[in-house]
């Protein structure tokens, strides 16, 4: 089978595809929000009837959360898992949105057309390159190329709480020669990537208790604990004056990089300078003496993510709160121990409470590092189909996200995972007014039509 | 005329007079929120209308933005200003009431019968003490028992931009012998007490800034800087370790306590413990080495009310927000200038900025500290009126909270200021499930009309 006719209807496709893309956007499918349940039920089903009318078997599989997506299809060759999810981000803070969400619109920019909606990029448009390249395969020849499993969660974007079950309770099922993931980016618009290393995540939520009520500031500002204080305290004691964690044993099982690694990463030319520009900054924060390049995909990393007290509505309430909340995320390279930090984590904000002061605590996910096997062939094979797409060859990257699905598919399934995507730096992914190239979803489904003919030679 | 007569109609009234506040309860002016800018409104109409049903003189008066009653009768002795506001705190967290806030209910507890609902101790239900004695007055008499001028404002919960113009604009229409004022409380729950010192506010709200948009933390945490951390560590550095502010040049004017005060004020045997266990706190927090009346009372203080930034809603979102807020607000004492703090408040912060961090500020109310001017007759006079009232003899106190107002009458109109209030510890204003004790309304109503006939003897 030739791959051309496969690509040049690609081509052809795009606007249709485009329709289809737009289609599942319009479904606000934020797994996070409860309120939307119904809706990841929906997107759920537009998966499995797209996915049936390329051939596919495909069938929504409850969880007690939001359902999976499985499909299969029997072929000669290798047999390969493909990876997507279906649900995506909050959408808030929504008055920073240029339109609504979930009302997706194709428009043009002076970098070219972009396909603008929650979702675009992260990670409906990248699921469905693959599933567009496996529609033009399966209408050129009749069938695909080899055995494909389907695995689409829903629950991504909010912790993956179901996926370890339903992974241990399907793992015949799933099992498959090596595991194909859509879920990042290029490593820049000329340059595509294949992810080697992953960082890990865990995430924790605080609530600082102190007084039994809301009090007055004028009866007992000054003389009663405040939370948002106490809070404060803590999370500006997370790290030291150079950058670094400060809790204990934070740093253990980090890796240096090798001066290699170091050399290869060099060699890429990331610019530092364009990163930073692009979102308004002009200076690294971070660890002193290391560069964003380095600090993204190998060194690990303490954030808050949210915090709440006391009044935050219009005018001034002279108000001490009860409590005081934050979301705090940690990234984790190398060996490092998710549910070891967290453990340490704790003990050390609980013993910086000052008397009369409480702490709760609400774990978040936790996942570690990942360090994919590159000696598989279909590595070199999928590097090679990726460089005759794209204007500059692909490099082997490191990740700056937490997919924690890829270690999954190693620890459970016993199966490498190769990362490949075609989101940009500037595709605002978790941020107001996402946007995924029509050049990415293009190129992106061309690249999977290249992969799919280089594995199964 | 005898004072006996009116003390026999208020106890006879009490069910009426109670009803009469429950209704001015179920009006939700709270201030603060544009949206209920039409009920306080009628609130200041329900006033309106009450006040000339005992045959005063009163109208609505616009101002630029909730309406201020002012009432006049005219009568013999004295010329009084009572002053009150009708305007209420915010509900939030509303789902820490055990009712509609708005739907005040008279409840048997413990402690005896209370008015439960927004407003009823802060302050619909104290304003009303005066007016039932004055009602009772006037059924009693046919008239009051001397000029009194009423003056009712509505955003004294949100900062009173209106009152100093106003003030300036009707100088001559509210100028008067003295200025009564009910929104304090009693010093317990047997002793009454008239206010000598009144703490200051000052009222900051600040926004830090990095990127231009929301960043996500696996791309871009670790490198950029993070508005919520840098927030965090501005606060985290406003007091030192033995809880001193450390604006420069805060304590500018605060003055050391006499001994002869201190003495003064260890006399009334302030219970520090209950205090404390009242609100569900064991220690004292605040500066090394004073108690917390001294603090509350003579001590200025700096303070968090709200802070805010990032993810706040249910799950999680690895987001480094583009900006995060928080509300902080000062009480001052002595001759601490406001204007002078504001201006070194926002130099500090300014100056602790990493770089690409910016700082923008909006300023709240900015009042000083006042001191009362107990020479007055009418101090001893009002303080014996007290006595007579209650089991206790009343004290001379001091008071954390700030009542602008109180200074603004003697700068503005060159009228002393006396504060008289019925409120208890745990009456829970500014906090969830406020209420008013009924024994407070009742005995403050008799406690305005013994003072009435002191003033005028």
């Amino acid at each position: 089978m030739s791959l051309e006719p496969v690509l040049a209807r690609l081509d052809a496709e795009l606007p249709a595809a485009t329709e289809r893309l737009l289609d599942l956007l319009r479904i606000p499918s934020v797994s996070t929000d409860p309120a939307n349940k119904a809706d990841c039920e929906r997107a759920a089903d537009w998966l499995v009837a797209d996915l049936r009318s390329i051939g596919v078997a495909a069938e929504k599989r409850p969880t007690t959360g939001h359902p999976m997506v499985v499909g299969h299809v029997e072929g000669d060759g290798p047999h390969l898992l493909f990876y997507g999810h279906y649900d995506v981000q909050p959408v808030d803070p929504i008055d920073l949105w240029d339109r609504d969400p979930f009302d997706p619109q194709v428009q043009d920019t002076a970098a070219g057309p972009v396909i603008r909606g929650r979702g675009s990029s992260d990670d409906k448009g990248q699921l469905m390159t693959f599933v567009e390249a496996c529609r033009a395969w399966k209408a050129e020849y009749g069938s695909l190329p080899c055995s494909i499993t389907f695995f689409f969660e829903g629950e991504e974007e909010s912790g993956s709480p179901s996926l370890i079950p339903f992974m241990k309770e399907n793992a015949d099922e799933l099992k498959a020669d090596i595991a194909l993931i859509c879920d990042t980016g290029l490593f820049d618009s000329t340059t595509p990537a294949i992810i080697t290393m992953l960082r890990g995540m865990l995430g924790e939520e605080l609530t600082i208790k102190a007084a039994s009520r809301d009090l007055h500031s004028g009866m007992y500002g000054g003389v009663a604990a405040n939370p948002i204080r106490v809070l404060s305290g803590i999370i500006a004691g997370l790290h030291d004056e150079t950058g670094r964690v400060t809790v204990p044993g934070f740093y253990d099982g980090v890796p240096e990089m090798s001066n290699e690694i170091i050399a290869q990463w060099d060699d890429l030319k990331f610019d530092h300078t364009a990163f930073l520009n692009s979102v308004g900054l002009s200076e690294p924060s971070g660890e002193t003496g290391r560069r964003p390049l380095e600090m993204i995909w190998s060194r690990p990393t303490c954030e808050v993510n949210g915090i709440w007290g006391g009044y935050t509505g219009d005018g001034f309430k002279t108000v001490l709160p009860a409590d005081a909340h934050a979301k705090i995320s940690f990234r984790l390279v190398g060996t490092q121990d998710p549910h070891k930090i967290r453990e340490n984590f704790r003990a050390h904000v609980s013993a910086q409470l000052p008397p009369d002061v409480e702490v709760e605590f609400r774990g978040h996910g936790a996942s570690p590092a990942s360090q994919m096997s590159i000696e598989d062939p279909a590595f070199d094979k999928a590097r090679q189909a990726l460089s005759d797409e794209w204007p500059l060859p692909a490099a082997y990257v490191g990740c700056g996200g937490s997919i924690p699905i890829a270690g999954y598919f190693k620890s459970i399934l016993g199966m490498d995972a190769m990362l490949v995507g075609f989101g940009k730096d500037d595709d605002q992914i978790h941020s107001p007014n996402e946007k995924y190239d029509v050049d990415s979803f293009h190129k992106g489904m061309r690249s999977w039509a290249r992969i799919l003919d280089a594995l199964t030679r």
